[in-house]
């Protein structure tokens, strides 16, 4: 099943979806949080009728299983060069996911060039450690995206955490599919959590709100990608992300603020 | 007018509460985002019984003016120990802000620490620059807070960028009002622009989406902040934020999406 398939969202009235959470998305059986919010983001940029979400908030409120749910509209400003939305996807028993948006159209987008960075250093895809999907860990969600981590930081696996909370590799989906924007959305939040790689006993660290912003249309083939943590205090950290594409043009940025479990 | 009472809101119905934009608190006759943020932001943490705005974003549909305005809160989840909330900032005739938080109490706040950063460095308060209102520029809502620019980012107001598109100095309130995590949300948007040290022929840049997160409550005195822009590409530009407190602790983190425009 493909990413735009596993995404589709099919509109009964205005401002009203329905859509499918599918199966093999999940981690340890709960879908993941970008592929949740890439189902809100297809919703709100038909609503808006805009092609492409500029900025996606999300604030995750329960965990996704496989199966029915809506998703449900409101927009706040249509027209124009910008539209902003808000967008509560649930199921008939709870809602899992409220998200704010401003949409609007990226081929236009023009302006002066100012770039105080460089697209980080990790080696050719080839020479990256691919992660494929198991029933457990790596978990099934990685059977739909297709990652290549940094070797530095993929010792996690084998339980040698590089003591540096960050993540480094590439991202395409499988079978080479378009990436589209809202693919994009779903790619900053589709690696391991920079927290494997800290040296501290913290497994997992469930996201509170994650934070998307689209620069440009991703072109063809792997996108460089890096997630750093530089702040776990009083309970919370923020995870940071980059994605590049293959012409060395930074493509989207994104935060999002998770929750650190007490030991 | 004290920040507190400038910001305060009026419960009429759940969910349904009253404010006035006040006077002196505008940038060329346009209320500060950081202010109008603020004062959504006591309203969902009013609804939701949290009293900290863990994580907040707002996306800016149009100018306030000085006035009375309405806001509408749909509260999400609530109970545990996170809450969530949208919220629509409104005057009679049009919608000035949408809004999106998780709220919580960060006086139990809690967890392992690790910090890979170091506070940003910045000559004393008495060695800066300060920013005294004035009717045009500096704008009245100078005259609300209370800011010191680093000598090095505060050449602009003479006609001299930096060329480094960076803001960093020093923040309180008047009058050394406390500052509540409330204030903080302004603070992430109180300093001039990152853009006015460009190199650009860019003057204005209308923020989009901003989303500050609260990561612990303020200290007394005064707060350092820094704010850095790394990518103007497309029509946008990101400005990320810090803001440290007197102990050298890290108390918020801000990121926003601005458009700018065509030359």
């Amino acid at each position: 099943m493909t990413f735009h398939s596993a995404t589709a969202v099919e509109q009964l009235a205005p401002g009203h979806f329905r859509a499918t959470i599918n199966e093999g998305w999940d981690i340890a059986g709960n879908a993941n949080g970008g592929y949740l919010l890439a189902i809100v983001a297809r919703a709100v940029t038909e609503a808006t009728g805009k092609p492409d979400p500029l900025t996606i908030t999300g604030h995750y409120l329960a965990p996704g299983q496989p199966g029915p749910v809506t998703i449900d509209v409101d927009v706040h400003r249509s027209g124009g060069r910008h539209s902003m939305a808000t967008a509560v996807l649930a199921t008939p028993e709870r809602k899992l996911l409220v998200a704010a948006a401003t949409t609007t159209d990226l081929s236009t987008a023009d302006g002066p060039e100012r770039v105080d960075s460089v697209p980080p250093p990790i080696p050719e895809p080839d020479d990256c450690i691919p992660i494929n999907p198991t029933s457990g860990f790596p978990p099934p969600f990685m059977g739909r995206v297709e990652l290549r981590i940094h070797p530095d930081d993929a010792g996690f696996a084998q339980g040698k955490k590089s003591g540096e909370p960050r993540m480094r590799g590439w991202f395409r989906l499988r079978d080479d599919e378009p990436i589209d924007t809202h693919a994009l959305v779903t790619a900053t939040d589709a690696f391991p959590p920079t927290i494997f790689n800290a040296d501290l006993p913290v497994a997992w660290t469930p996201t509170i709100e994650l934070t998307a912003h689209v620069r440009a249309r991703p072109t063809t083939g792997w996108l460089r990608c890096a997630f750093a943590t530089r702040f776990i205090t009083g309970g919370y950290l923020e995870a940071d992300g980059e994605i590049w594409n293959a012409e060395g043009h930074l493509i989207a940025q994104s935060r999002q603020l998770a929750l650190v479990p007490r030991a």
